[in-house]
Formats: C-alpha cells, structure tokens, sequence
C-alpha cells in the first residue's frame, strides 16, 4: 500500500519511504493530540464523499447547540474558503486549509493552520474541534490528525453499496453519519436498512447516525454523541 | 505537487521521484492509447466522486443505444466487482479492477487488466470502452491512461459549489456529465443555473450535458455526444 496518500500502491514508493513519512506524520499527530487533550478539546476528524454534507452537518449541528458549546473548526478543500465561511454564518469559529492539489489533510497540515494566533486560541479554549477533511472517500482514512474519534458521513443519494466498495474508511470510523434522509423517498434503489446492513459489514463497532441536516431530523442524536464523547474524555 | 496520487504534497516525495513515476505512467499509457486508435476504439476516463452516478450513467446509455455499439468496460473500486455486475446485466462486457486502497487508476492498472484474453478481445473489437475509475474527485485526474478524453460524472446532490472546491479535474474534462436531475425539486439550495456557471469557471473549453439515469431524459445527449467523438477520431 502507498501511504503517502492511502492510495494502495506498493510500486510507486519503497517501504522505507513509507514508513517514515508515516511516522514522522504520527510523531506530528501525536504532539496534536498532546494539546488537544491537555486543553480539554474533542477534535474530530470528518471525513466523508464530496458533497456528502459534512459542512451541513456542522452547521446544522451549530444551530442546535445554539452557543451551549464553544465550536471551532478548519475547511479543507483544493480551493476557496466556501465552508470555513459558511461555518463561520453558522457562529463556528473557523479557518480554511487549501490543499492546492492534495486529496487529504495530514498532521502538519493542521499543525500549520494552528500557527494562525486567533485560530489557536479559538481551538485551545472550544469544546469541540472539528476537522473537516478533503471531501475524499479513500486517502483522508490514512493520516492521523490528533483527533479523538474519525466521523465518516456518507449521504443516500451516494447508494448503499459504498460501504463495500470503499471499506477503508469505514473500518476506521467511530461513528458514520448517513446524511440527506430526507432524500429517501426520491432515492428508489436506496434502502436505509440495507446502507445500515452495508455498514456493519465493514465497521469495527457499529456506531451510526441517519439524519437530516436541512430538516433536522435526527440533529440531537449527533449533538448527543458528541456529549458523550465529551464525557468519555475527561 | 505529489504526483503519486495527485495529492498535492511535495513534501513527500522528491521532484526526481515523482517525475519518473509519471513518465513511466505516461509511456504505458501511450502504449495503450496506441492499441486504442489502431483497434478504432473510443476510450473513455470515467471520473467522479463515489455515488456521483458513473455506473448508472453507462448503464442508461446500453439502454439507449440497444446494441447499436459494442461497449466495452473495465470498473475500478477499493473493492468488490458489484459495478462490473451491474454493467454486465446491461449488456456491457465489462471487468472489475479492484484497487485494495489505491484512490485512482493508473495506465499499469489497466493494462494489467488487458492482459485477460477475453477483455482483451471485448475491447479490441468495441465501439466505446469506458474506464470507470475509482470514485474520487481529486487524484484519478492526474493519470493519463491511454484515454481519447475526459468524462467528468458530477450529481446535483453534491452542491453547486464542487467545481470551484475541486477544479483540478475540471481542468482536465473534456465533457462534465451532470447527473441525477430528477432531484432537482428537492434540493432548495441547488440551482442549475448556479452548477453550470460554476463548471465554466474551471473548465477550459465548456461542454456539459445534463441528465437523469433515472428516468433518461439527456441520457440521449451523452449518447450523441459519444458519436461525435467516435466520427471525430476517424
């Protein structure tokens, strides 16, 4: 497997290479995660399809909270800073990482954006942290950010089968959101049992969500895992 | 830039290193494109991000096109053969090429899987022959593999805002393809107007067709679309 970008090809880079990118990107991570919990932060890494709503999620996880918690949050993207803006309408303290070309974040990607003074402070002194990663249902599930738990959304408009086709990820994640339910009774081959079923074939400790981030349907049961995460941590 | 995967990060690997590997992509992929115009067949990169429709795509134009033209097919996942199935009840000969965690194709992969006799010979003699590449929107852009052009698959679902997210396989497109419009009604924060202008903003030489494998309408478009290019390299 190349783990430069989780991209599986061991005929591109030797071993050697591999492993000590990854490791100096775990060493990176590692010190993150030393901050992260020293300042009582849940950092979240969000993976997920592009336009899977990962950005929705956030808002609309923002307006249900409606202050309770201190947010906070980067975008990534190639280009422009649409989410971290959005984020920001939605009263989450937020910065943008463009990646120019790069199909994930690694640790010091993040580690840089944190050398951004206000950013810095915001993370140091939020509840939650969120990670929002390259739209990207392969490479992100390689790289350790410092995060405390992987979040993979995936929408229904996406078909049940990317579970099985695209299992990396989701053997990764501690929770997986199913996005757009809303959708479903527009989506005839798309059964919400048999995505659910498709899941659990491919996840360690099955952990899912199904909500709706324009209606709001099934908001609270996310804003309720993220207390008990919360908890968990201290 | 990492020329690996197209993920961008030049940190990782030397400029030596990544220069090669492409130009020993760009030699098989030339090899390939060679057998491609001398056999007098129309390949296809299929692009996009996972569940943007690429399957559903090619199966809706078998249906249109009714054995008018051998089409041909090889579909890459992380995993599983289930795209291959799908096309092959469409009437389509078609192969899986399952990647393990690579992000994208790459002109070995292909030619790999041109070494079976019996897609060989389905391809050789084919009108059309549609490489589906993995599901991602960002490194399957970087891999020339022998392809005539660039089909570039993008839902309504994903938002109007991913050509200007993701323009470096915009850049790259021949044709976007822009799917799943029968949703239309029920996404409020999508306007086609809004995709389309966003789509020209990144695409060097606009051409974008639009459609529904749902219920086909346009899927006769992409099917004329496919004979101009088939004229046009005679």
């Amino acid at each position: 497997m190349c783990e430069i970008c989780g991209c599986g090809d061991s005929r591109l880079v030797s071993i050697n290479v591999q492993r000590s990118l990854l490791s100096e990107n775990d060493r990176q991570a590692a010190h993150l995660r030393e901050h992260f919990i020293s300042d009582g932060v849940l950092a979240l890494n969000i993976m997920g399809s592009p336009g899977a709503g990962k950005t929705a999620l956030l808002e609309a996880t923002a307006r249900v909270l409606a202050g309770r918690l201190r947010l906070a949050a980067v975008s990534a993207d190639l280009a422009t800073a649409l989410d971290a803006e959005r984020l920001e309408r939605a009263g989450v303290f937020s910065a943008p990482i463009t990646t120019g070309s790069a199909c994930h974040l690694d640790a010091s990607l993040v580690h840089h954006a944190l050398h951004d003074a206000r950013l810095s402070r915001a993370v140091s002194s939020a509840d939650v942290f969120f990670i929002e990663n390259v739209g990207n249902l392969v490479c992100p599930a390689i790289y350790d950010l410092g995060q405390s738990a992987n979040v993979v959304v995936l929408s229904v408009t996406e078909g049940v089968d990317k579970p099985l086709k695209y299992p990396v990820i989701f053997h990764k994640a501690d929770l997986v959101v199913i996005t757009k339910i809303d959708l479903l009774p527009h989506l005839p081959g798309v059964s919400l049992a048999t995505l659910r079923e498709n899941v659990a074939r491919v996840m360690p400790k099955l952990q899912v969500i199904e909500l709706s981030a324009l209606t709001g349907a099934g908001v609270p049961n996310f804003v309720e895992w993220l207390d008990e995460r919360r908890q968990a941590a201290r």
